[in-house]
């Protein structure tokens, strides 16, 4: 009986089962400084203490997908180490800002299961959340994979598939988010004059530019993730799967359109929530991801006249540029090219 | 109209307008990790803070060219993001040593602009100062570039090209650098025993090492600096450029030549000035940098018994060693595979 | 007479001969963060505070290969910059847990030396220590390289073989390390249940997973070291080498194998002691690493209760998995595809 960790396989999981995952993790200006160094992100509330410290933050605080991919990461070997492929996300929402120096936590919670007709796998939903050093929750999501059975012989469990809303409501976004000074917030050195009331459903962004991803690149941000999932790391084992090479981490495209996003949502300054979010095809090494958003809604935040809330869809796609909004195609299937669709709320300034 | 930034055309820019870039950044232990992973440096004084502190500064201040490149990389997007070409660096003056913590922003005042005669583009001189926290200036320097023209029958602006040095006067140099105490400065520590009064004027050095630069690392590198000019990252895109791929980020190979020439200029501990830059050739992954250096003068530093500047010419070579010393052809060209030739002050202990 | 340092031969040496190591180094979070992007180390005492101020440390420790690689990466340009061969490591002791923030300094003593009897190099053996800035001696170790001698008619030193132990004796294991709180050690967190008494001697343990490396994170990896050997930097200058190539640090394959370790060893949360080492064949970027491990003894640290000992081999191997535990050929050769036979003590709490 060997020691190492072959993963949970559909048969391991059962409702309601409550898993801690390993590995805490001390968020550092370390992980800050490679995660513009990987990503390039430009937004100057993540950028600079003293920007965000007269905002109204104590200092600068983590980027919200930094603090994602490292909750997430955590999950990894106790939810999808074995993983036929992530499905989706739900409900995801960035509660209390993370500052250096802040230790993570996470565990997750099966919501839901539910055999395939095949009898050879299953889908697990978890809620995952993210707790720091004084307990407070930081993150909170919901995601559901698909996972094979080790034992085909299994019976199935009773189907419970959660009820998971479209979209997080605008009463339940930025409750962590401390008063925004908006009149001290300087759009010189944000990058953009456009805040929160310059947007309207229905408007186009192409962020123009693109970043080509290196093995190098993307296996160090994963690791620094603490994230193992093989297909991110082991080019000798990946030989023999079926794409004959290694995978880009799906937060890692996620990271980059983001950053991407900067050029043209440069106010955009907090991910509130992630309301779902779609990897449309697999991204490898020498990939140029491209990114465009449309916005969906514009929401007051209840109670708040500081800042106010974008729903936004990002797409990003590969070696395609943007101009002409790739989505997708007349059957309603994703368009050649795109890696991504991403629905979430986020916050700028109001005045 | 998008809100996407397009990036500024000749004909944007006038004589005296200041700009104020995006992006503050706080330098933190974590970029000064990623420099050193990036560029190998050795230096004692920006490795060690007991070094620093024994030598008389309040901890192991930041590399000078990691500074530079900060401040660069912010103005990139409004500067250069369409440059056609860097064509030159002058007057740049490292005023007051950066620390981690510190966080640094800066503007751009253009000083010189001069149309084409063939109408279709011009050059832009601007003077980019990076500010610290508590206002001072930290770094200045002097660079012109050449940007296109959006609209062609845009009328050309007076021709006003700014009256630049050849070189740093010496009462202008490491006016904020404190007083060494060069009894504590310790050669065993730094690595060699030649200090200020040990070069002679000619004297010529080959700093042996060659480092290869690979795509991951450039991109890395550029992505610290938070400079968005796209040549550096999108291979996509680069493809149907006049080189068919990334180019390296010229502040790259200044580190890397910088860096290189530890092995001679070990107690070269601050770089005080930038007299003038060419890059000299193209750079990319693949490429091994080489460097080799001259001093040209050997000057005490007005008011100063504890320091004393050289002036130094160090060339940077692809693919090719410098025992030789490679720099130019009979016909005053730079020799085939230099990448690099920098002018400027650097500041060694004197006893 | 040229101001770059050349390096040592072995006519250079003298036994009994100090050298003081250039450019002393603080440890920062930013190194923490990078060895972590670097390896995918998952180890909890290294990843937290939380977890490592409930189990008894101050703060996180910083990883002991990182500790090594950076006192071992200072002693490069005098000990082994024209070294044919590193032979071997013994008597490695972690004494002092290091800290961010702490400063390492690097100091060697030559304790043994033997011509090869072709007269054209010979063996140099050197004791080596790293220091904190407080002068304790955080490491120690003994490792012995061929070195050519650069003048073939220099007279051959008395030979001085040092007599090195086998293993370190369970005696002189974690001297330096704070007593451990088992009780609070929660094994949720560190990743599996198995403490330093669920392990017996002959133990096989495959770490299955895989690690690629690539160019750019092995060099960033040696450079983050401030180690200067050509033959890992310099792919143009190790075109006409033997290998045709870069070689990855061994140091390197040494840490991954580490980190891979986690998923089987996660307990092991100290490395208290390396017996010895052999590098058995070069790595090269797009090698794959994979490791095991044989528990070789598990011993009681004399005067301890809280933690245990565990004597281990680990085997690193290149694109080839590790279920039937692969090491010697018939002939006691190592099998094709190992890379590394690493014999140290790991201390695991014990309940």
């Amino acid at each position: 009986m060997t020691k190492a960790n072959p993963g949970n396989f559909f048969e391991d999981f059962s409702l309601g089962q409550k898993i801690a995952h390993a590995t805490p993790r001390t968020v550092t200006e370390g992980d800050v400084s490679l995660y513009i160094a990987l990503t390039g992100s430009r937004f100057a509330m993540q950028s600079a203490d003293s920007f965000a410290i007269d905002t109204g933050f104590p200092a600068a605080p983590v980027d919200d997908f930094l603090v994602f991919n490292m909750v997430f990461g955590k999950s990894v070997p106790d939810i999808s180490l074995n993983a036929i492929a992530n499905l989706g996300y739900a409900e995801c929402r960035f509660l209390v800002p993370v500052f250096p120096g802040d230790t993570l936590c996470a565990s997750s919670e099966v919501i839901g299961l539910r055999q395939l007709s095949n009898g050879k796998a299953g889908v697990v939903y978890v809620r995952t959340a993210g707790v720091n050093q004084t307990g407070d929750t930081v993150l909170e999501f919901v995601r559901w994979v698909m996972v094979p059975k080790r034992n085909m012989d299994a019976p199935a469990p009773e189907t419970q598939i959660p009820d998971l809303p479209e979209r997080v409501a605008p009463d339940q976004l930025a409750q962590g988010l401390p008063p925004i000074d908006a009149k001290a917030y300087d759009v010189a050195l944000s990058g953009a004059p456009h805040l929160w009331g310059d947007f309207e459903p229905g408007e186009k962004i192409d962020h123009v530019d693109g970043m080509t991803i290196e093995e190098a690149e993307h296996q160090s941000a994963t690791r620094l993730y603490q994230n193992t999932a093989k297909v991110h790391f082991n080019a000798h084992a990946q030989k023999d799967s079926r794409f004959g090479r290694r995978l880009v981490y799906g937060g890692h495209v996620i990271s980059l359109a983001r950053a991407l996003s900067f050029n043209g949502l440069a106010n955009a300054f907090h991910i509130a929530a992630l309301n779902s979010g779609t990897h449309a095809a697999p991204c490898f090494a020498g990939d140029t991801v491209y990114a465009w958003s449309e916005i969906l809604e514009a929401s007051e935040i209840p109670g708040r006249t500081d800042a106010g809330a974008l729903r936004i869809r990002t797409l990003a796609t590969k070696d395609l540029p943007c101009a002409d909004f790739p989505r997708k195609t007349a059957e309603d299937g994703y368009a050649e090219g795109v890696l991504l669709e991403l629905d979430y709320w986020a916050v700028l300034p109001r005045v």
